[in-house]
């Protein structure tokens, strides 16, 4: 029977998902949901004085929210120190790097990013009818000379780089990252994800320059700020690009709560580095419990730890799914040589003592 | 010197926006803002229950909601009465329509819809490269025989009904739209855009059908439910064309307080019908006031009223600035023959009082 025919791009996609929710696993395998600490989320977060910014901002949403999100830029511009034009906040960096890439990887363009590297930045590669080329993670980094190196050889439209780096909770000193920018041609649109930023030791995030034509550089309240779950990042940079984003953005898109929360978490820097020191008590504790249990912990300047089970793909399947049994949602690399490994979030104690008795049980049936 | 080209779709577009928001009319005129009785919002929600579930699920912010937009999804299937494949929900119907262009309407296919119709629909028809084609309203109607007519001959990819509609207010009985709807080609996607349906007099939305691969049809909490900024509205169909949105949408793009306000505001029936006759009372004493002041207003079954200013576009403009300079907020169609009206949305008594006040001085100085 005639119907009507998907766009030759869509018609081409498959409907499965970037990343399956601890809801639809809870919902498929009926182990209820214990410990949530695999989606790199906060549960110290967000801050009591956002909370009651966010009630506020409820009674308003019989109206729009300001399709500018004046303030909100603003407040973010302000808090980088950079101007008004040079950022545009969005629904969370997941929308944003889906616009960054409709507007800067022509279809059948080739876009550079690690194997391995962020899936729903691919699943936007894929998206808008782009090539994706891969390049392999070095030492458990991304391969920044590899990324610039494939970037110049395939005349990429845009080259993708997570510093901090997400799985792997690895990162490069802003000297490297300036080096890597500098080697990636003019004609490339270097998406620089600094999701983790915040996590990151002093020296890792490369000095402002919002006149550099090619660099788009994005943040995000779902991680330091403990608001995953209300939608705000932002993208920032050269005006002319960040200009562009208003040629497809769902201008009304932003609800009132959500710039509301992004603004009052800005404010509360005492509840930011409170937050950061929790994470960091919980990362380092996560580390001692892996080890106790005969695990690696990897380095991070994230909010999780990716840990190194010693042993191939499959053996850190069989952890992830002793744990998942017992209700202890954590994730996984899925690629070779990264797929050793599994990747824990800070959680709260409670989380962390149900971690510590499902590893043991887990780890000792495996032996 | 050397820079990142734009794709060419993106290339080809404007950074004019669909609306301008009625806070960048205030920071540019410096105005305040003392009735906003333009973008037809609903002064009288969300309801006490909904900012309730707000707030709680404000608290749950620290973690990604549902990707699957579970609980939600299964309201509104459950409030419509049809399958849980049936119905996708969506961060408001701007993001859907953005969604179902992007699916349906392929780079220089031909998309339908009506000259003066929804300017955010036009903005994603040109977003995704897609040509547009209008046709005129008869009667202050979209012309349905002619929207038919033109996705026949042009064979069009997609053709765009709102029922009610938006900007006029007037509507079409269920049996002219399923009239409409047969005499589209099956090829085309038809877009029934009932974000007004529910103040719609009984008889004006058509039968759910399930089955029919050419029709999505969208709804949204914007209105009715005055949770115009929480951004929450839902596409419904047959289920292989709502089962494509998951190719594309941003599955972690609704917040869990969106998510909570929806299904809490679905719960509450009798606030809806309380915030119904709320609506139709302020609407009544709106088409009072601009008679009172020599204005016609046209019938509507939506929450506002087109308001024929009796004279030419510049006339009807002159009477929009006025009442902006007092600080009162409508809109205006643009297109010639619609532009000799107002738009006024449902207001408080308050915002009438103002608009009252302002309309007198207006019109009595125009004179």
């Amino acid at each position: 029977m005639p119907r009507p025919s998907l766009s030759p791009i869509t018609a081409g996609l498959d409907e499965t998902v970037p990343f399956v929710g601890p809801e639809t696993i809870v919902r498929r395998s009926g182990v209820p949901l214990r410990a949530r600490i695999g989606a790199n989320e906060s549960p110290f977060g967000p801050a009591p004085s956002v909370l009651a910014a966010m009630a506020s901002a409820a009674r308003e949403s019989w109206h729009y929210g300001d399709p500018e999100n004046h303030d909100l830029r603003a407040a973010i511009a302000d808090h980088l120190g950079i101007g008004f034009a040079n950022v545009m906040p969005g629904e969370g960096v997941d929308a944003i790097l889906g616009m960054a890439v409709r507007l800067f990887a022509a279809p059948g363009s080739t876009v550079v990013t690690s194997l391995g590297g962020y899936p729903t930045f691919n699943y936007h590669i894929h998206g808008y009818g782009a090539l994706m080329h891969t390049v392999p993670y070095i030492g458990d980094r991304e391969d920044i000379d590899g990324l610039a190196r494939a970037a110049r050889e395939t005349q990429a439209s845009m080259v993708y780089l997570a510093n901090p780096d997400n799985p792997m909770g690895s990162w490069w000193d802003a000297a490297s990252v300036e080096r890597f920018i500098s080697a990636v041609p003019e004609t490339t649109m270097i998406v620089l994800d600094e999701a983790y930023g915040e996590f990151a030791p002093s020296g890792t995030l490369p000095p402002l320059d919002m006149e550099r034509p090619n660099l788009l550089r994005m943040r995000t309240f779902s991680k330091a700020y403990g608001l995953a779950g209300a939608r705000v990042g932002y993208v920032f940079g050269e005006a002319r690009n960040i200009s562009a984003f208003n040629r497809i953005r769902n201008h009304f898109g932003m609800s009132n709560v959500a710039q509301a929360a992004g603004i009052a978490a800005l404010a509360d820097g005492a509840f930011l580095q409170q937050s950061l020191a929790e994470i960091r008590r919980s990362l380092d504790d996560t580390a001692a419990i892996v080890q106790r249990h005969g695990l690696t912990p990897l380095p991070t300047a994230t909010n999780f730890v990716a840990v190194d089970c010693g042993r191939d793909g499959s053996y850190a399947q069989a952890i992830l799914d002793g744990v998942a049994a017992r209700g202890v949602f954590v994730r996984k690399p899925a690629v070779a040589g990264l797929n050793r490994c599994i990747r824990i979030s800070a959680g709260t104690d409670a989380d962390r003592a149900l971690l510590d008795q499902a590893l043991g049980e887990v780890v000792t049936g495996l032996r």
